[in-house]
């Protein structure tokens, strides 16, 4: 592999090597956020199917993690692992990705989102059709919904899902953008493994409420499905909570980002001039640097 | 980013920068404790609201690791992320603060931990109000207030609250302080995980007699909001154990520290010298030199 | 140690070690899946024996994560710790092992997982004798099998079991392959955790339809002792799904792999030269150039 | 700190030091193993206390873990933090560790034991008071004890206990010397971590039959506390199985170190040569060389 001849998927690589790094960091963020629906709704739908007896909730939050830390590992060096609208939101007011970026990988987040969540839909279909929803069912009038997407009980008002989306997102884009602060040093190989306990406890701490809706991709992909197979009453339950949540997801995500450079960020101290050319390589996060 | 034009954060930072480090540690330490706090006693309270059912006494554990863990990751670097005042006591007597940094810490410790206690009282608003306690409530006399702290059981004395605070503190500190020092060589990029593992396993060891009290920031904030809101008695309840609890956790942070000091500190070999330089930047903890 | 006379060990390694290559990772691969099954059919069984109450279905994902992972520590720098046909198989379709190396890499695998069986068997006959299955057994013609392999519900289709399978291991290859791929800078010493965390995470996410079929060699092991011992019904069962399983699981694993290269492995950043010369030694991971 | 007067304990340090290595490390063990057993025994009789309420199986497994981790943390640079006899017998064999020290550290070790147990004892007394056993009680005959040590169940034999303690052991040590080994070039500074898991999944493999039989010093400390306490028929129990576990510990720690060297330590490639020199601090955890 070092010496002589190259083995195949080297040369592969040569000839179908994508260079236009705006094509490169969509599919990655394509194949990224397919992922992520792929693993998390699969867990969350055991969670559902099984009615909490394989897949406890604390089993889904750990497994959220896991979900979102390994797809990050995967594109990190590509496009940065964002795999989340509302952290590219917040790289957008950054000045990290410019508008283009911005719309093109939500674009790809989401449909990657819709992907995965078809995926799911499949593997779980003899089981789906298995499934008696219980009395547990939140939105007993939406069938099979509870599935794919989590709902608030009737007695959280739309102001309660909002902030709950909003501090919910700011506590994971907070230390998403903490983490990858080169001034706080903390080890690049371990940054996916950390934002996926970050979900986790975003999870364990705002759950209760509206289902932690912190990433509008793994909303709106398995919505439009369930949509398609269940009737609009996805859309407008709740008095329309979900665009509540949207909303309060992007701002959230803003938010959180500009409350770490204005309360800690702009005043951590300076690295040591030695080991910040070391970790001049943090960059490669920044995708168009790449 | 490094070079030409720099990014609007980069900017703002060269203009807003806190220079005074005293003032600029109390930020960090009070943004640290209101964060502690916004999700620790969210995920507490998912514990209490849900009955055990979402967040059980194990998520709880856990999840009260993770709640130490990154704020500790943001302000690491700034005020050393102490974000306790028993640790912050310890560090006191052992030369690493002094005085007056000791009291402005504490203050901002109990500010950001009362301010993150109204944060979680907000969002779970909905929740307090369709909330029934149930025979489970252990103070049943203080409407609601188990949702913000816990209580100990009629049959355990103040004598072993006292004893459990100052046992499970001085673990605590015992192994922050033990991992901080830089003869040990433990990575400087996992410290806080460590941080947050010790103390979900002191929760698991010692979390039955009187509901972990090792860090009196956790304790105050939430338990004067609590006053407010329900009434004086839980501050006399069960024999005022707060302050009991609370003069334990101080008193073991003080001894757990002076412990690891006494009987593996003094004694572990002192490092090879190239190594010693290299871990010089591990003094960056200590606020006065950064 | 390093100086003077050598300790025992270092004096039998100059003796007994293994020349050949070949035969010396035939041992590691033998000697790491006995341990794998040893360890995770271990944890299988008492989740069965004590119906879930000591090891819960969480136990059983996260022990089977790390029954991976420790003996991939181990075996990591001898054979690349594959310990699984369906991996062995991607990285024979990459060029990385050749059709030699692979025929007698599985034999070992699987002559390692008999073995593990067996052991465990004799450490649980006092608890198999005792066992009642009840209800909740699944394949309640053959008894006690379930102590041993998992099996699927009845409403799920061989065609399910089929994609199951091909989905699931194609997860797991995709993150392995993607984590040992030296471009995508993940720190080699958690290679082995990330690995055992990946298999937690997709028995979390695909565990409910056919028991996580994602490495032939937990599954035919088991299998032929288990038909010694309670008849031929266990190969027969549910339409000889076991067979469906294990061509989804092999086709799965080279799709993963391959899934990788086309969609991220190939477009990834080039590591900077200082960096490529640094990480040549991820190239311990092929056999044949140890 | 680093510059002028040096801070008090840098003071303290110069004059109490331990310059004897024998006496140094054997506080060391004391201290590591009576740390272990405060953490360890007071989160397992959270678990008996609260009937596996508030601290279930799986929460006393990974509690075994951190309670074995941190410990190691802070003693591995001083006595290579052994803390278990099984383990410093097989260290002996290796020759890593002479007679003397043999003897010194295992005394050290049962006595920390014992001394944990009792401040565990005291803390949870209150408790113990007010704990009724209830019907999953397994040895009913003696009374409380079940807080203390687990029993095996009365259909399983004492020949089974001696493979289950030997099986355990042997695990244990087999991945500890494996981690060990500088040719895997496992990162030190998570070492202590790695183990905790080992500890954590040997529970969840094999903890039904006797207990987890792993480490004489986590037995012998609390079995004589509650031998004082209850009567002799702790010790009598079961045709004195904890003798019978005690033997299979020993002789298993001693396999599982050789078993690693003779199937997989004598075969791993030898390191490259910068990487050697790199990695002789490794050789810090051989006390005599401290």
């Amino acid at each position: 592999m070092a010496t002589g001849s190259q083995p195949p998927p080297e040369r592969l690589r040569e000839r179908f090597r994508i260079k236009n790094i705006l094509y490169r960091n969509a599919l990655a963020e394509f194949v990224g956020t397919g992922l992520l629906i792929l693993i998390g709704l699969g867990l969350h739908m055991v969670h559902v199917l099984s009615k909490e007896k394989i897949n406890t909730h604390f089993q889904a939050q750990v497994g959220w993690g896991f979900a979102v830390a390994f797809p990050v590992y995967v594109t990190y060096h590509i496009s940065g692992g964002q795999l989340n609208p509302s952290l590219s939101a917040a790289l957008f007011t950054l000045g990290k990705i410019n508008m283009k970026e911005f719309v093109v990988y939500v674009i790809a987040q989401i449909a990657g989102g819709f992907v995965g969540t078809v995926g799911v839909y499949f593997l779980y279909l003899d089981q789906l059709k298995h499934f008696q929803p219980n009395e547990r069912s939140v939105s007993g009038l939406v069938k099979h919904a509870d599935c794919f997407i989590p709902f608030p009980s009737a007695h959280v008002s739309n102001i309660t899902c909002f902030f709950d989306a909003l501090v919910g997102t700011a506590l994971l884009v907070f230390f998403i953008i903490a983490i990858l602060d080169k001034r706080n040093r903390v080890p690049t190989g371990i940054h996916p493994l950390l934002f996926g306990f970050v979900v986790t406890m975003t999870a364990m701490a705002y759950g209760m409420n509206a289902g932690v809706p912190i990433n509008p991709a793994k909303d709106i992909g398995p919505r439009i499905l369930v949509g398609m197979l269940y009737g609009n009453q996805v859309f407008s339950y709740h008095s329309y909570y979900w665009l509540v949540t949207l909303f309060g997801s992007l701002l959230g995500g803003i938010s959180g980002a500009w409350f770490y450079l204005f309360t800690l960020g702009m005043h951590v101290p300076e690295l040591p001039i030695v080991e910040r050319e070391l970790t001049e390589e943090s960059k490669k996060l920044l995708p168009r640097e790449a």
